[in-house]
């Protein structure tokens, strides 16, 4: 991205922008790339390295934890204008965990470098207070997700899930495999097929081409309101 | 606590204090209360208001979940010499989740009220940045209890928390029932007992008078390690 363009987008999206020095302004832009992967592939975790700032222009980024054992759980999403430092432990030395990030679909990034990050937050407190909120506003994500998995049982689970689905994408039509879904919520693609065949038999969605049609919404908000 | 003593107090432990102006500072101190906890009470949570900053003078503070059936997980604890902004909701609009703190022996705490804490971080970027780099070290914790619940094996888990205690305290008896050991792990005094008399005929710990005392503690650590 050429720097005037750089600083234009960057004057918008950060709201410390005006209280860096010209040398910084121009670091941070100076040490952005461009950066595309393809749906499915992994962004952040897979090498242990720190990745930096991550600035998702297109597409949508699922951020979860790995075991040894190799089962996932996803923590938080990014869509399109979010903004991540959940990949840059080395600027925020507070990041004391693991996470990994994989597009789940084709997506486009902007990524600020890690040391470039890290020198700019040491020169103005005010761009380590905008990456430090950032990080807390995840955190608050994050513990309603464990919430979730501690406290509720599976069907509120997924009827929040589809209820969810629906609402971000306009959608009664969930365009995803029972896989997808089991992943999303950190479950087993067997727990999701069973509670799924539940809801088609209770009448509250219906197998269609190409995902989970959902056929009555009030039963489905109800279930996951816990009426 | 007399403003002198206060500002004495302050100087030491907080990093920004010497950034803040004279008004700033006697706020603070103005508005800090000594507070005693009985054991088992209550100190946040409960009455869904903001407590504020705390720092924990003597004793030690339970910080866990609370599901609407009463099922507890513990997420964090605090010790003398800590400090907590989760209580401080109203302070750092970042955190959209709701904690509850117990004291889990008599304890001392100094409180800073939460509208003169905001006011300060309003002023100083340098307080906030204090406040927020807390926060993102308790998520660190979180997320290393969100892995261990998510992830291991319940032996394992058991294994590490009698470790864990077991180094923290410097004793190889572990002065806690099942109940309350069940408590901290999120888990059931069924399932914590069973568990440690699997652990008790495998000949890793013993039951003794007013706890559990370990007695292999190699095979402990491998199990921990899972080695």
């Amino acid at each position: 991205m050429p720097l005037q363009e750089c600083e234009k987008l960057y004057s918008k999206i950060f709201p410390f922008w005006d209280k860096l020095n010209r040398e910084d302004q121009e670091l941070l832009c100076l040490h952005t790339s461009d950066a595309k992967y393809a749906k499915g592939e992994n962004i952040h975790g897979s090498n242990r390295e720190c990745t930096g700032g991550i600035l998702v222009r297109k597409g949508s980024i699922r951020i979860y934890l790995l075991s040894e054992e190799g089962k996932e759980v996803t923590i938080s999403r990014l869509y399109s204008g979010d903004t991540c430092m959940l990949g840059a432990s080395c600027v925020l030395k507070s990041i004391t965990f693991d996470v990994f990030m994989d597009a789940t679909e084709d997506t486009e990034c902007y990524i600020i470098d890690g040391p470039a990050l890290a020198a700019v937050n040491k020169h103005s407190v005010y761009a380590e207070n905008y990456a430090l909120n950032i990080v807390v506003s995840r955190f608050s994500d994050v513990m309603w997700i464990m919430q979730q998995i501690l406290f509720l049982s599976f069907d509120r689970r997924l009827a929040i899930f589809l209820h969810d689905e629906m609402s971000r994408t306009g959608s009664t039509t969930i365009h995803m495999t029972h896989d997808q879904i089991a992943k999303y919520m950190g479950s087993a693609r067997e727990v999701v097929s069973r509670m799924l065949k539940y809801f088609a038999a209770e009448g509250i969605v219906e197998h269609s081409r190409g995902g989970i049609k959902i056929i009555d919404k009030k039963r489905l908000q109800a279930l996951a309101l816990n009426q």
